[in-house]
């Protein structure tokens, strides 16, 4: 099997224990036996110096998912449609954060001293969404100010990241507030705000 | 010192390591040491039956400082302006996260096998301001059914919890998105919703 894939392996491994189990509670021996190394041979360490490094690497796969799905957000611009693009806007934000949800779980369950780099990723994950958003505000209607729509668009990322961290942290059931039934909401509650500046 | 004190002591230096360092990493010796007991006496035993028993003790002192906010909430309705409204609750939620922030942070850290209790705890706190603003929204305006207000309650709600727990959690800034400037666009944000309704 060539080294590309057992690295990969190692990544998707430890990323899946840190999040089960946490990134201090999660052994090398573990993510080598995981991996389908032998648990306690060091064999991890041809392929990354250091848990750290392995974490890092997770991240930053993480992130180049990340710019793929930005891609793919420019299929849909452009419809013309107040409410059709803002729903696009709401499933495709819900969509990050489920790609990133195993991120979240890994940053919310890291002590602070330990977890600089994970938190600038988080608020770089959070920060991008909000820029993306206040930015198509802003191209929708002239009469909001940057500032207003940054403030809009933190205000309507941080609903539906609100909405996923209970459900993924806390177990909360989406019994009550379906996806679907909540972007609708949230679709509303956002171009009627944008009407009224309209 | 009476006993009713050292218990006292205990469940807040619990709660404050469980916080600190997570509920798993923190052992009963550590908490007696904290709590001015000998450590690894088993003093916390006189008091506690389990490390588990102690949890659900602070679990509880949080839900009864929760029902003394509900309280205060009283005292300002009835100022029979929407914005003025809005904004007073706006921040009376934001006020209860920051009260409930070291559960929230205990939660989160918690393997999820391990905290129905808790997840049960935070649910019980999301739900019910949920339902307290959707009851707001609905006594507002006849033209909001049921369940559209309980729907635009939990985006309400989610996205003061989205702001929070990034702050909390994650250790994100709140440098761009000040408390005050952030509940003036929420309120703005709902009162447009609920005036088109109206």
């Amino acid at each position: 099997m060539p080294a590309t894939s057992t690295r990969e392996r190692l990544v998707t491994e430890a990323m899946r224990l840190f999040g089960e189990q946490g990134y201090t509670a999660t052994s090398v021996a573990q993510i080598e036996a995981a991996a389908g190394l032998a648990p306690g041979s060091g064999a991890l360490y041809h392929h990354f110096t250091s848990k750290e490094a392995l974490l890092d690497a997770g991240i930053d796969r993480q992130l180049d998912r990340r710019r793929a799905m930005r891609d793919i957000r420019a299929l849909f611009a452009g419809l013309g449609d107040l409410r059709s693009e803002l729903t696009m806007l709401g499933r495709y934000i819900l969509a990050v954060f489920d790609e990133e949800s195993q991120l979240l779980k890994i940053a919310s369950r890291i002590p602070s001293d330990q977890s600089a780099r994970l938190n600038a990723a988080y608020a770089a994950l959070v920060d991008g969404l909000k820029a993306e958003l206040a930015e198509w505000i802003t191209s929708w209607t002239a009469s909001i100010s940057k500032g207003e729509a940054a403030m809009l668009a933190s205000v309507g990322v941080d609903a539906l990241l609100g909405k996923r961290l209970s459900e993924t942290l806390f177990a909360v059931s989406d019994a009550d507030t379906p996806d679907e039934h909540y972007i609708a909401e949230w679709t509303s509650l956002l171009a009627s705000r944008i009407e009224t500046r309209h």
